[in-house]
């Protein structure tokens, strides 16, 4: 992490110097920076079914969340469920969003950049002959996504373009989005 | 999509009627089957922000959702942010989870075969040396994924795994992640 100065207070709500403390901690000890995230889901029915975000590990500890996060999902009408959560392919959208936001923030505030506001909008595409094996040939996942971020700085016009930089650079979730992830999975009888 | 019989009830809660109906809509007319999935995000502070799904269009027309669904991100304390909410990388592994369910559950329903239940647990690995730019071999996204499903049904252990295959196969966020997605980014001053 580049580091322009050594703040003591916050910058964009970020405390600063513990993100130096984190960074001078990892360089000692580099096992501290292995997280294992989790989640468990349960279906419902139809397309409605609900995660829990309880625990994760890093820092060669297990951790708690204050309580356990509940993510419901579900699908639209049009899709034969009963629109009463964002659906799948919306969660991915603002897991990506979220991802890019706060680690475009993280890392102006390292540099001392000040943000003011951030907003974003973001869209993909999906044909559903491919989830329906209509045609071989259409992808079943998102063709393309298009991001739109605009941002209140006082910053010129090209520290705009690199706080986004700094999101794609950095970003965890674009990274596992853009170059995918390998996803193993079992099944068992419950 | 493979048919086993025209069922004129419900299937694991999925009106495959419905289903089918839909199967036939596309092939008379292929560009319905083409949606656009859309979020807006605003940044509050810190690692907290907020999107919200809101509406999205599909079968040539523009749609909503009976209101406007907001999910909310932030970062547990240890990575500097309030722990209000789950954060982006589980965000992701819910958008994953919730769309491997629902595709298994649709595709098994076209198929006739009855399931009861289904729980699954993912989770993932990330190591902090590649957000914090201190290991340019670390990647920063999720180095890989584990999905373990548990389920009920009156099927042999064989059909288990085919009721996996059929969401692994047809997800749209497992066909995003494991085979990635171009994502686009603009940035303009607000």
């Amino acid at each position: 992490m580049a580091v322009a100065e050594r703040a003591h207070t916050p910058i964009n709500g970020v405390a600063v110097d513990q993100l130096f403390a984190t960074v001078d901690a990892v360089k000692a000890t580099p096992s501290i920076a292995k997280f294992k995230f989790q989640i468990t889901n349960r279906w419902n029915t139809g397309s409605q079914n609900c995660s829990t975000a309880s625990g994760f590990s890093g820092a060669n500890q297990e951790l708690g969340h204050p309580h356990p996060f509940s993510l419901l999902a579900d699908e639209p009408a049009i899709l034969l469920g009963k629109d009463t959560a964002a659906n799948p392919v919306e969660y991915l959208l603002h897991a990506l969003a979220s991802c890019l936001a706060t680690s475009s923030v993280y890392h102006a505030a390292a540099r001392g950049i000040r943000i003011d506001k951030v907003e974003s909008s973001f869209d993909g595409d999906l044909d559903l002959r491919g989830f329906l094996d209509l045609d071989p040939a259409v992808r079943k996942g998102y063709q393309g996504i298009r991001a739109r971020f605009k941002i209140t700085a006082d910053a010129p016009d090209d520290q705009l373009q690199e706080i986004v930089r700094l999101g794609t650079g950095h970003s965890p979730v674009f990274d596992s989005i853009t170059r995918g992830v390998p996803v193993s999975v079992s099944a068992e009888r419950l």
